[in-house]
């Protein structure tokens, strides 16, 4: 019988368990048998609903359940949306794990691994540093080429871009997800780069710091994709690692739409 | 004569001497004379040098200048960005004072009654909460009609929404800026409104809580609008107050285009 730990214990084995992290047990037993995984993004309430109905055991998901990065449940106690959302998961004693921390410690990075791939940009990477990408000296790209792969790789329809969008681009930087303007600008600071690709920013960081750079007629660029679709596809290097290590189970990926739409 | 020092009483005298405040300083002189203002939203390399090329003596700038909301800049020294946006500053002489906290706690918020004259709200505002809007009774709106009246007010050509972009709207809330996700939740939960409009989020906080109110049934949608757009209108508040203090010195509002597009 697999259970929930025996899947716990095998994402956490390649890190060793960390002392502070956000990825825990967000409900559930770690003692529950588990015959079929979920692996979301984004543990959304129609995410759950459908899992339970699908009757799934276990969500590994990548970010948090309660809107806020340490799931703290406190200041949302009386809040009807909370609450409905945790009757439905505690009534339906489906277990939440999630996986943040943990896939990002892998070496490499689980999730940059994930969306090299399904970039089609794996042989770019440099082997001592991945979030950094030389393109084949053959190819002519532009800021604008780029944001072409992008949307036709991630189904993205439409992303922001400070900086001029027909800058040449040989060198770049992959920074998934949110990781702050301070980690964003020092990539860009350090590094020969003329693109930096991120997920999401706050607007009076990064942004703000491309455009006085690109204004000051250095050659940067600036692409922010969207959180989701920077690292969705990343959860994917999670579904291949649990179908090797237990093919008795039933893993699936279960995408899910972008929270918002733009009008 | 009119110094920078006398400014800025004006500026910090609805409020008092805070104690933590990020509202400070940021270069030049407190004795020096004042003949030129430009008031701005984000005091960017172009806007600097376009105020120093205008003659001005002091920029009041609702945003840090160094691409962080502490305005600290040791971890940025040696980044070319940085050096060539201080050296411009320094060897102008220009005086820059950030006005954030203090015109945010003006009795009622500088930047919402701003931002409320500029979309023709201010007869919706509940006295005694601003943020919270009531439509007038005889009018039919929902949250695209309320989007295109953004749109036009603002010079916003796209925005995110989260919910049925057709619910009908009665009751709102305004929270320009990026409050937090927490202070978003906290109003929408406590608040018996339809819609929140925000500048900006952090996508897996207000955004993810939205979706889920909108996947319950409930009748709650979000619009995002951006952050410099939510706020820059409001800044004409401290326009008007130092034309009528200092009628002889020369404030003009100096608009600036967004730091990213969207492609």
């Amino acid at each position: 019988m697999i259970t929930v730990q025996m899947i716990l214990d095998r994402l956490i084995e390649p890190v060793g368990q960390l002392e502070k992290t956000v990825d825990t047990l967000k409900s559930g037993r770690l003692d529950a048998e588990v015959r079929k995984v979920a692996v979301v993004f984004m543990t959304t309430y129609a995410a759950i609903k459908q899992a339970v109905e699908l009757g799934v055991d276990l969500i590994i998901t990548h970010e948090p359940t309660y809107y806020n990065h340490m799931d703290e449940g406190e200041w949302l106690s009386g809040n009807p949306v909370y609450e409905k959302k945790r009757a439905l998961i505690e009534e339906s004693g489906i277990a939440i794990f999630r996986l943040h921390d943990y896939v990002h410690s892998y070496k490499p990075d689980g999730i940059l691994v994930g969306m090299l791939k399904q970039l089609e940009w794996e042989s770019y990477a440099s082997s001592e540093n991945m979030r950094l990408l030389t393109l084949p000296s053959d190819e002519v790209h532009t800021v604008r080429t780029l944001v072409a792969h992008l949307k036709s790789k991630l189904g993205i329809e439409s992303m922001l871009v400070a900086g001029n969008p027909d800058l040449p681009v040989k060198r770049m930087g992959l920074m998934p997800g949110a990781s702050g303007g301070r980690s964003h600008i020092k990539f860009l600071g350090s590094q020969d780069i003329d693109l930096l690709i991120v997920g999401e920013t706050s607007e009076w960081e990064t942004n703000e710091y491309v455009r006085d750079a690109a204004d000051m007629g250095l050659a940067k660029a600036l692409i922010v994709t969207g959180h989701q679709k920077s690292e969705e596809a990343g959860m994917q290097t999670v579904v291949e690692m649990l179908r090797e290590t237990f093919p008795e189970v039933q893993v699936a990926f279960m995408e899910c739409p972008l929270a918002v739409q733009r009008i």
